[in-house]
């Protein structure tokens, strides 16, 4: 049963200055243990390194999503569109919400080593035996699983699997101005007002009406700025690096039967690939760091070694490369295990390009996946039409990619063997 | 030695837009691992759960004070005034950089339980051995004690003191505005370049030109304000309780010999009160939240009880009360323990008092212990005088006091056992 | 007749980010040429000599007084408040958004000179043969005097009333925010959504709920703030003399038969004191500077000179004097003469309290006047209380009156003949 | 002679907080009546029309321009460039307060009529019988013509000329950011501190260490979404097409030897070509408007409605169209003609291309003009490129053009002829 609380609750919010709380399912929710443990997870994961106001949990992203999508159906509602189904109000602010809850501990670079989704984990919250569950069904025995199917974009209506998941989503909207608040870039700040005021919905979408095409054009501009400057930053990238670093080393120690002198119930799941949800729900941010520094004094010197470079953010050094063609890398290698290195661990190659971040393509091709519903336009004739065939600026900057090869290593031990090198390693690791 | 660096580095600082670093032992600092470690403790302790913006760190803010201070600094040697003591910089900036780094996990609440002191942390850093020791000693021997000195206020020229500790320090105007930009509140927000503009070094200490008056009143309520919507919050301050009961309790039971399932070195030592330095910088607030997250289970229902509290945010409740009289509080205490409760921990008075921030006074009695040196504006003929003498609106907020004694207490058991409460504790607990 | 428009028009603003309009009665209204004539009426008078942004019209300002009360009123709407009468609405919309229409040039300084009242010039454009009239007797034919009474503070509902003229009405907070950030100081900002949030429609009154007392605390402070640092800036009042002695000088002028080179019909009025509504609304600041420039090449030299001085900015200088006592003043009028000055028009007392801005005092006392509504506090047990019986800083800022005597005077004719002035008369006047 | 002011005085700026005057020679330039003369000209003409707060004058922006050519050159001697020549400071201070000095009242709208030039205006004043000129003399007999030179990019030294004309220039950052803040967009933002912080000079240009790329590129991007939000906004053409209308009626009827009922010397030496230097200074956007409003009762009927349209924003209404053909041209030509409007004012095509403004183009083509100096990236081995060569995003927005044929015309006497006009007339009107 959800019912309004009597009196609105009110959280000040630096990005939206205030979020409103006016449904008592709302307000259950964000109080449950589940909810309140996304406090302990960064929602920029290891990116504080490199911008050091970037210290925003989860928590916090996850209000604002939610509010984002509470004033965009306010306002559906306030100019009674018929294309929006009011009845599903609740649905949308709880998926809103919730979409998030699923994330562990730097989340996107734990997945990659651990193969774990936390879109899995999110519906395994929902529907398992966990608080936040027990909220959902006090509306009704179906609505767990109601609200996990707009979050999976299973949900029949995909208006509302559209709120939260399309390339102009409360999502989005919210991150992209609150990376931009907390790191302290400008990059990131477009027009949300004016945003909010164009939206429509129409037939089943959410779509734009076309004097709004400027915002949109400004927001993408934005969002491509950010990709580039923040989300894609290669000292950001050297960080999650030695994360992954820290995690797969724990895991083939763990594998060899490696007899670690810390650990708990559910780090040892983590690495045994047994977890079960009650102990994914320990895993955050706070443990994993209390880890690396019960880690650090490892036996295993490059477990050791790597935890006290995340600690004391003793980071790879990276150059640019054309193209990692095999022969160099071969060198490179050859090189690293010369002077005592691990070139499993102690090398790296990063692209960004797959990545957790996307920029607006609108994929026009027949029969390819399209994960991300496009920008419509719609116009004062009721026609629509995705957005870069009216927009030359988002037709010239789709499809555009920044990316370069770097490949990250450790300097200081290249720097004392320099004697050792070839030229043209000396000349790569700029070390002349 | 200190030397320029050959690049000035840069930081992306949201309250200040860029810190810059010229020096090479300022940057050497920054880069050792007891700076780093500051990244781990956050700047408004418990704050984050009233306010979900404040998690930033005092990393952010021990930057910043650095910055303020390298402004001042800058503009008094741009403008060659001859009051200033040129060789003072580096120690200034040092200071100003290293004044918080003795702070432990939430500082302010533990200190009270421990009884320790992070003043003299941070003199046990940059005395001990540290890497922080390391980089002061390369400037010269006695550089870690100057530094020090700075810090306890006792080095020989004032004027050096008074740039970080004063009632209108970098430390304060870093605070102030970093607080309120992460809180997301603009009662802390004044014009702080205005102010950077009106300093001057005169005769060994740092006044204002009387110009700048009106910026000097608004900094004044800025303060004001901060101080009783941020850092006085009721609901903060039941946070902090919370977290005083869960250090009280485990001391309590390590006194009384209690096996605890989970437990570090560097917490023990601190429940023995045995802390060495080594260990001391073990402790952080990763640390502190993963112990909660442990204790939760442990079998003494108090610890668990309040650590639970703690994470998932259930605070204890507080209702206003004029005076604690004796037999209020009597009575209240009689009333927790008939319903099985413990008034030694679920029930705690609350005066916002004898808290480690303080609003403006100008104590003009002499032979008073004066810590902080007051403000002084400079006049057109050269002549000084105390703020409050000049202007109406900082002798009408002096001395101002707005605290309430707040009780504080879990409402749940009192709830569920209204029944039995005398209808003076029901009125006094709000249940009807 | 008020119909909806069809599409909502909105406008940019840089205050309230947009300001929208639902109504067709509002966008005729600010379609008329009355309404339009504000873009030609600054917002501040000759402050903008002072602080060069502060060239913003008193279109704009009516337009975000508009706004602020259509946001009170839409969520006063929202939630249903029983004691908001709906019927009310559009008359509260007019009367916000015409409530300055008949402003006239640098109008407070003018209104001393001609002894005129925008309030009723505001009347007679509501009431007269005017496009405003015309739009709103489509209402109905009564609409024109009810819109009028609420502005006279005359209308039946006090409710109604208070929304424009109360201590804290849409009329100042909009100009607070607005004229602080022209200026481009931020002294003036406050938290106008948090205030709007805890506004309640009260018995006929609008109040306050007593959670918002510190968010009024600081509007008031930064009222406060803003008197001194901006509306009272004695340069500001310089300007303000000029203007004055301008037309108190052409007025006297004509009045004695000189014959203008240069006139317009509106002008001749206004000095003659004749003024038709139709004349009087072709009074604006275009015209007025355009006479001054004019004026500056009339024969007469004390017209001349005061043109130029505002044109170019020569503005008197001023000293701060303890008393106005008669001796003193006598000798500087006396000193001006003996060098050929006119201390009729050469010299100005000015003490900044007899001005069209005030500083919160609640007016306790029975039988006195009281113009604005106190600001009323609304508990939880639906009890009032008046702001400054609640909070110690309203207290201790209410009554606080930090105004100073100013004596001003050109400055270069007494430079030029120091040589002849007394000790007494050079210390004054700060020649030495 | 230039020297210090003994105390330096400061302009309270909202875009760049404050404005730091140091030299005498500045301080009294700011003095001199032809620059307090920018007060009464708009820096954006009739945008106000359209946003509201554009209400600024060109002499905020002459400030702002001067002030970030202050901090560059301050930054530049701070670090001890060689390649910056020091003795230029002054020059380059004053070219830039003084580059708009010579613009007149809706001076983009007026030189197309009257077919003057503002630059021209501009060295007049310098190097004519002013107050400016005569302060400039006092620094030395040839500092005019010096101050001139740069102004006319003609100056023997580039770097100085590239300060305040090239493709990022002081102007440019200046007007960005001013439009933006008083036009309450957010396009205009980009992160001035960080491009200031990575100008050098170098060999005789000023270019941009390449780690500030992304800086530049949203820099750009702010551009392109200001022109095309802002300064091409088609309403914004609508009054500026009324207002070349106005002066090209006065101009014909004057030509005619129409008697016009209300004159003024500078406007008759307008209508005449025969502007003098003393009488052009007497042009100011006050004038013009008090010219429309008195000449909004001229015989003339066309002269009269389009002071009307213009003062009380009645403006021409406009349809898009691909290309404006000479045979659809000419229908609407006869189609006005045939209820009685005049074509050759009744209708205007516009397309925003030839405009005052243009978007970043690198040009380069050999033996092609090049108006602006290009952007150019330095590298850490001092090599320097185009930026769209090293950009991907500035490579393709350059060039981007998104212009539309628009036609403009007065709506009300078509739609009340609406029953004559053929269907493709009332199609294109979209009268149905």
């Amino acid at each position: 049963m959800n019912g309004q609380l009597k009196e609105e609750k009110v959280f000040k919010d630096p990005v939206h200055h205030y979020v409103y709380v006016q449904d008592e399912t709302i307000w259950s929710l964000i109080n449950t243990k589940e909810f309140q443990r996304l406090r302990r997870i960064r929602q920029l994961g290891t990116t504080y390194l490199t911008f050091h106001g970037a210290e925003h949990s989860r928590f916090s992203h996850s209000l604002g999503v939610y509010e984002i999508t509470r004033r965009i159906i306010s306002q559906f509602e306030r100019y009674g569109y018929p294309d929006w189904p009011k009845e599903e109000r609740l649905v949308s602010l709880c998926a809103a919400l919730l979409h998030d809850v699923g994330h562990g501990p730097f989340s996107h670079s734990l997945e990659e080593i651990f193969d774990t989704d936390h879109e899995e984990w999110t519906c395994a919250i929902l529907m398992g035996e966990t608080e936040i569950n027990g909220v959902l069904r006090s509306v009704s025995e179906e609505f767990p699983s109601q609200v996990a199917a707009v979050i999976k974009k299973k949900y029949p209506k995909p208006i509302v699997v559209s709120l939260i998941s399309s390339q102009m989503d409360a999502d989005r909207m919210d991150y992209l101005l609150r990376d931009a608040y907390f790191t302290g870039v400008n990059y990131g700040t477009f027009d949300l007002e004016r945003i909010l005021r164009v939206l429509r919905p129409y037939k089943g979408k959410i779509v734009v009406k076309d004097s709004g095409m400027h915002a949109v054009e400004h927001y993408l501009m934005s969002r491509y700025q950010m990709y580039w400057q923040i989300y894609f930053h290669p000292v950001t990238r050297s960080s999650e690096i030695i994360l992954r670093q820290i995690f797969r080393r724990a895991q083939q120690l763990n594998a060899e039967g490696y007899k670690f002198s810390w650990m708990t119930r559910s780090i040892k799941q983590l690495l045994d690939n047994t977890l079960e949800l009650k102990d994914y729900l320990k895993l955050d941010e706070a443990l994993a760091q209390t880890a690396f520094s019960e880690w650090e004094q490892e036996a295993d010197p490059l477990l050791s070694d790597l935890c006290h470079r995340f600690l004391n953010r003793q980071l790879y050094k990276y150059v640019t490369i054309d193209q990692p063609d095999e022969l160099l890398l071969g060198e490179v290698a050859a090189t690293l295990e010369s002077i005592g290195l691990n070139p499993d661990y102690h090398m790296e190659i990063d692209f960004p390009f797959d990545l957790p971040y996307d920029v607006y393509r609108p994929d026009r091709q027949e029969g390819e996946k399209r994960e991300k519903a496009p920008i419509l336009l719609l116009d004062e004739h009721d026609e629509i039409s995705e957005i870069s065939l009216k927009s030359d600026i988002v037709r010239s900057i789709t499809g555009l990619h920044q990316g370069k090869y770097h490949l990250y290593y450790p300097e200081e031990p290249l720097r004392a063997n320099r004697a050792q090198l070839s030229d043209r390693m000396r000349k790569l690791f700029q070390l002349d």
